[in-house]
């Protein structure tokens, strides 16, 4: 059964990306959720640690009842040099041949090592964003339809709001 | 649920393991298993990479019908400064406070850091070890029923064999 | 005798800080002074390199006959990975618990950690910072009453209005 | 004989480089040419990797029939540290004395070291920069003249054009 | 009043350092004490972090009742790259123009970049070095006498005698 | 007109090496010459710096009049990653498909990324190698015609011998 791949940021999860996740593996078999910006973490545009989107992502995707064996999650850090990037993921998850992205930069780079790259139809994308999300957050506004239940339930017990307005500050 | 962390190099991935895995998971709920020197490969100690090692781990625990929700698999790269590496364990994974692993720095470090350490108990270590298994596949022994069905298939697939052989030319 | 921590960029040495090294001083016993971006030189916002700055430090404490033996100057690296940068102060600075700080971010990071964070007083703070020095020294506008006699003295001598001059060029 | 140094991006190589490379081999013996931002690539601002930038100028110095004795091509990676830049290219080309260079920082780093730094004369460089020339490509306009022709000819094979658009949506 | 390097491991400080720092300021004015492989730390031959070597040499050098504005303490990481060695320590520390010590590497980088370079008198070198210490804390022997007082009591503390045992299981 | 990569260390250039060079160009039109372990110098097995190897690289290949259009010069970094060294090769060198090398991991990471890897038919080994040569240095014997004439002026003029004497003390 192949693989395909799928990356994002998840900062952070929200429904945007449960609903991409169940659209791929209605035409895939398995996929691995591939996590960028792994090491970027407590900045206005990734205040979540890697370990802390990885608990979001998986009980997100329990709360869905999406077979755990049918999806893989992994963190891959950002690289200056961008060709070494595409190598971290080649050798860093299973072999896979078909890639869902939305990002130029992604897509470009796969597309260079020959990889197919198909679009993931957005699910009203100017709501279901992290930058929206982080956005309300830091507004004080209410974001919690926006995100998963076990997503906002994580968020208040790590104390993620206040994590967001203090790295906001003076920025 | 709470997790705890297994430690690991899956070099390749061996029946030793699969003992290991299923007896911490008699006494925990959910296991994160990290994959060590998650960026070794192609070296006489470390031929496998990251994903080939992740796969190794997906097919043979499926293979023995664990369930998939119980465990977590990610990667963990050395780091030139000790202290560094907990770090990385410590934010790239759901939180834990218990850890398995019979490394005298990885217990070393994480108990500095107030972590619990538990030894895995050995099942015949000098059988069923990564040393062992290299050795044999390096002199052309038999080495089938030293590791799970599924990572024997795997390893012949990639002509895993072939590629020891070679690295270990001259060194 | 316990130490606390301090964390400034010192681009350049100012009266402000050296206010605040007296303050803190005055309710605690010894004093980690940690010199931020350590790393970072001849960029706009970065002049000067840690060796210079830690000759300023060294002056301007002397000048002001502050007991040596009560700090300790050190460098630390910004970090991509930020959790990694606590680390850094963690294991290269002697044990402390409590943290004098404005900056949010290395704020947050250290709370999270379980470290005490106190605000330092500003002492008029937009005249005595480094970002008010710069723009007068980029402007050629008189800076002098603006940081201690050594520091002046020092920057003068090597040379250091030319290389904020020239580096600040097509910026 | 002696060596001189010429630091640029060549993102692309366009005329008034090879204009810059005739002035100085005019007054020099030899030159090393040094390919700065040499891990940067697939950017808005870098999107051509090391291999194709050396490629570039190959076939562009020897279209103008430039003794490819007197000239070396080498990448230097751009570092967080400044002066560390300065000691990769002083332990990784031919010892030189004089540098050409109109960057501001480039220069100044090198003065400190003790080097003797000359501008370059530019060649109508409202026309013939690297930035003109990505700005004419992602917005559809000509120019091939501002090339050489062996660079133009070089682009449109790797298909040059379409990655800077693509790594341009949504920038 | 100028400055002058002395570099050494410090793993852990003991009466032969002390030695060689009484004996250059015999000489010198003042004192940077480069603390080398700063990084380095829970290994069999690098047991301490920089921190804690820190304190040592600070505790130790009071107890000796040497003027603290005479000493800079500073860490130098290892780095591959060996020109860049030097760089980080011309760079992050009070210009000097000779050197104390009797590595090498170390000496050969420094000359090879115009410094002055002196032997440092060892004092009963078999006794007392890093080396032999850690043997005998390993081998359960009497080392008390071979380090100050106050490092000895320092150690204890931190359960430093443990921590060399642990890391050198199986190594 | 396609070029082929040839991998060495050149530590130092010797007559091996050209009498490689040579015959590859008898059979391909341009080759790239890639100087590996680019960054380590002032190492017993790594002496030189690339700086150093390319100036010998240049000297030697210009004394046996190869024509400098057919070959380029360049330096390749160690990464513990092994399959990045490769995407720095792919990356940083004009485009190649065939690869000539001796040393089995450079063979094996070529070969999975589907490169043709040709071996080099040695040239009396045991005598042309950069480990007799440093060998012979170190041990004062003569050496002089084991390398190309200006290769052996070089090491003088750069007092090579005595660098490789005192960085080998106490190893």
């Amino acid at each position: 059964m192949p693989w395909v791949l799928y990356v994002g940021r998840f900062q952070p999860v929200h429904k945007g990306h449960l609903h991409a996740i169940r659209e791929i593996l209605r035409q895939e078999d398995r996929l691995t959720i591939a996590i960028g910006s792994s090491l970027s973490s407590h900045e206005p545009k990734n205040p979540f640690t890697l370990g802390e989107r990885i608990e979001m992502l998986l009980d997100a995707l329990d709360e869905d009842r999406i077979d755990a064996r049918r999806y893989l999650l992994t963190g891959i850090p950002d690289t200056d040099f961008h060709p070494s990037w595409v190598t971290y993921v080649r050798k860093g998850v299973p072999s896979f041949r078909r890639v869902y992205t939305n990002d130029p930069l992604t897509s470009r780079l796969l597309k260079e090592e020959g990889y197919e790259v198909r679009q993931i139809p957005f699910y009203e994308r100017e709501l279901y964003s992290g930058t929206e999300i982080r956005r309300r957050i830091l507004a004080g506004e209410d974001w919690s339809n926006l995100v998963p239940p076990s997503v906002y339930a994580f968020i208040k017990k790590i104390d993620g709001d206040a994590r967001i307005k203090e790295i906001n500050v003076n920025e």
